[in-house]
């Protein structure tokens, strides 16, 4: 049994990842902590996620000796902000921990990008250098391999999972940049108290137009330049994205389904669908849902996940599970 | 034209008197006020409301001078908290403005309340005494006399309309107290941030059990013990409230008829339905929709209102309305 | 390996069923059907529930040779109509299956019953005689012996779980009789087309006031006359019900919470929390969350259940459990 | 006072328009009329649209007699099918009434258009020919002079209103076509019972892509190919619509408000927006708010409307309201 360890367990996908270490055969939890500050310290997880009442009633503990968290954990799960995540994987690292992070923290290596979209210099070139991404489908050797899995947010992996397969098979015209249109849940903001997701402002808009990191992180993993518009909608949990792309001139419905299958047939938490997918289907589990449709040189692919699982935590535990050698959607069901 | 001011104009009861004083042919506003410390003083409240951008997009001003506001006002709303609208009413009085009070300062007039209930000792105890509780069915004359109308809010507006009637018509068996089930839209919480009514928290819950204090308002103003539980719901706009109520022994279904229909047959704003209201019938309306159905010895009637609208601003506007004989729901259609 | 079938298998419950069939170690799906004049029949379940792609791709089989069925079966769930269930269940049961059935066809001991609430004569009173009322936490050893089990429906869980502790603990006054106020979500009317359930005309109401077939369900298992008003919220799954109750004189708080806790402190699909128990939380999950708060002769206890889960399919799973002697919660998180 | 007949009452618009009609002080309603083999006929209105209580209780009648309809009536909405519009528009014509029709049976005037998008070919083309697009803030003259406005219908309506005015002036780069992405409220498939549109199975997800007939009708009449992609939306009422260009080569942002200012300043119900619009601040509002943001060669604009309003209804008695001179919100605040 491996001990696993949840630092930033409070929000919801840190909620998410202690029920999955609790469903897990292979994973017992070893400690669930949250910055030294926080109100929430001490309180039972339950207490704050009813959810988890009956099944993890562990107190939430205050992050205060990292070494001794550490030497406790063979796994530990980083459901921190991007700055924290940042500052605590070098130690832990050396402390042979298996560290999966749900941050952005080492997530894109490239020159300039942190400074200019999270707003620190980054200080562990080498560690960033040596992170796995995990986009859990297209990085299974490196998942397995690496101390340190970049675990990708919503937005980049059901935009990556349903644009890299045609771009990596050059397919895609890309003089004509493939065109993003995203809706998240609100639960996308996090667990927090802003006028902004009050339940009384929520209704679908779209924000960040130009302007959201996560589209220099969906560039640079797929190597092309995209516009990317995420939208708030009025539902908790989810991610539905529409992508329009132009194909290469001579391009045929029957490649691009061949593409599709070939990527993903042994793949089974990318579920290519009829039609469209349909946010329902997907919400509340693994799943990433794909559709597309073809009309001369265009093509609409459609993609759908629910946000905080394989936008966040269950692609984490996938890729623990890929890591390690179990099914790979263990504790997912 | 009568000169209207708003103060406490940047929630959302006051974004929909803005709007009605807007519409109304006889009014015209004379000022939208905050408290000089808000964070929205400066802004227009189109900038705040979205809504009202095109029609109402003067600023919001703070409030500084009281006195000079009262002299440039014929006619004012109180959208603001209890506290300020006890400081204020009085100063307002003397410049003989009309004052039409959306908050609980001057609603109850009973020994004790405002500390218990409101933790602040009342100091105007003649205002209150002199204040018409602005329940627009039941209070016509007071309405029209007094200078000071303090309007109910959302649940005592639906609660009394449903069981007035009946009680007063002596039909209700108080031994057993009526049993008061409401649910509310999420802007009866107001124009904040808080952690409770953040859309991915929000979902149906009873609340304040045994401990609101709208409870005591009711049962003050209808004389009669009754158990009130409230309840937030996943909408934005409404209350649906569902009362159960014991007859006394040979009270006939016709009888229920005749005193519903005697009450509100003249009523513009209070609709009897056959059968159950529905909630999305009232949303955005001024009406309160009732409808009620006898087995036996007992009485189920149902109430539906707009929270913001019959159970705050339209009321207002409504009283407003009758005070200075315009038709009753001028500028709520 | 228990080789499961479900009947009726194109419902909500049906796939929630056909999911914790995959899910359950000890069972095995040996088939899904659907009546046979259905237009789903031939389909895969999953082209009708796309969240079970993947999982549970198995067509739905037209049921015509119902011998045949039962034979193949171990275990038959019957997530069918009353009608059809009343007419299925002598035969299944020659054939040794254990039938857990969700329909209301067995769950009311009750000359007079069925024609009155369903409009048929019952033909199998023996059976009806035979049968285990299967609310999970109240019935262990009916449930452990019978061959047919009745599960309870949303509506009659919710409330008798929050209800039967005080009552038969001789705390409650039943000379006033509780009053049970409860919404529940538009799964709650099965997977249909309606106008009344589009999504456009689904907001907030009471229903079937006084004349809910629930009604003498909940009554004729308490023993006890009830007051329940069903209400239609717009919401997917759940139900929060609201139970007031009168207690007798002297009954304490302390009293209160002994006979909860003896109650439910064993049964790992109940929870009592502090306070209020909340929608959200009990969503997507088997739990009952039960809260109350006592005040004078009064008390008001909350119950919050998926309507689709511990309100159907996976209460009849818990059956299943108990029945064969499994983890009562095995294929339920 | 201007006799007002409204045929094809019973859905949704019907409902808005007969509100309208109510509020507007020049017009007097004469007469609600659905088919005659309508399960509705002889119905009051406000039995299917509870929120007309009050306001408007005309029973809706079978529409029997066509001449004798247009004879009691000087203006007439046509708020039905295509086909049925499209066969009544010549007879009430030539009975001089001035007709409002919200179908799509005038809306193009391009051979070969009915047969391929709505399966019939069209039997008037002289009517159609004489018909005014009524996209209320582009056609003034049109509308003016028209006797016949067809009034286009909610994704047309944002999707124009934000792309019109920079095609126009010449800044959009026409060989990367606009891609259009719009998510629109439920009640914009109608008042009807489906089991796509009952509230279980709606949540957010595209449909008819590349395939829906709003497609060719904005291309037709901007004349520049789009790429339109339509979304359902879990909400009720409301388009947003993102829409992404390529501006030719050295346009500046300030060449785009430029366009824009100019386009809509005289324009009361186009609202120009900084940032992004928010659906909820024309849901129930005749307004269309639009925003934009440039980077690069690219603009993303947004468009907001309500669907049922100004994507239907509003806009057609705007239509009304240009057509006789009348302020061109009347009725519609």
């Amino acid at each position: 049994m491996l001990k696993t360890t949840i630092i930033g367990a409070t929000g919801y996908t840190g909620a998410e990842l202690a029920l999955m270490v609790y469903k897990h055969p292979e994973l017992t939890l070893a400690g669930l902590y949250v910055s030294a500050n926080s109100a929430d310290a001490g309180k039972p997880i339950s207490s704050l996620h009813g959810k988890l009442a009956g099944l993890v009633d562990d107190k939430v503990q205050p992050l205060t000796d990292v070494a001794e968290v550490a030497k406790q954990s063979d796994v530990i799960f980083l459901a921190t902000t991007h700055e924290v995540s940042h500052d605590l994987a070098a130690e832990l690292l050396q402390h042979d921990c298996q560290v999966f992070d749900l941050s952005g923290a080492f997530r894109v290596k490239k020159q300039g990008f942190y400074p200019e979209f999270y707003g620190f210099e980054h200080q562990y070139e080498q560690l960033l250098d040596g992170a796995a991404y995990g986009l859990a489908e297209w990085a299974v050797d490196e998942i397995k391999q690496s101390q340190l899995i970049a675990v990708p947010g919503c937005y980049p992996t059901a935009s990556q999972l349903a644009i890299k397969p045609l771009l990596d098979a050059g397919l895609i015209d890309t003089h004509q940049w493939p065109v993003i249109n995203a809706t998240s849940g609100a639960t996308g903001a996090g667990r927090k108290a802003t006028l902004n997701n009050s339940f009384c402002e929520v209704s679908l808009q779209a924000y960040g137009v130009f302007s959201h990191r996560h589209q220099p992180e969906i560039a640079s993993h797929l190597g092309c330049d995209v516009i990317f518009t995420p939208h708030l909608g009025n539902f908790k949990r989810g991610i539905f994205a529409t992508i329009t792309m132009k194909l290469k001139a001579g391009v045929s419905d029957e490649q691009v389904a061949q593409v599709y299958q070939a990527a993903y047939q042994e793949k089974p938490a990318v579920r290519l669908v009829e039609g469209v997918p349909k946010l329902q289907n997907v919400q509340f589990t693994p799943f990433c849902d794909i559709g597309w449709k073809v009309q001369g040189e265009h093509i609409i692919t459609c993609a759908a996940i629910d946000n905080l699982l394989k936008g966040a935590s269950s692609q984490a535990m996938q890729c623990l599970n890929i890591h390690y050698g179990y099914p790979e959607l263990t504790a997912l069901i």
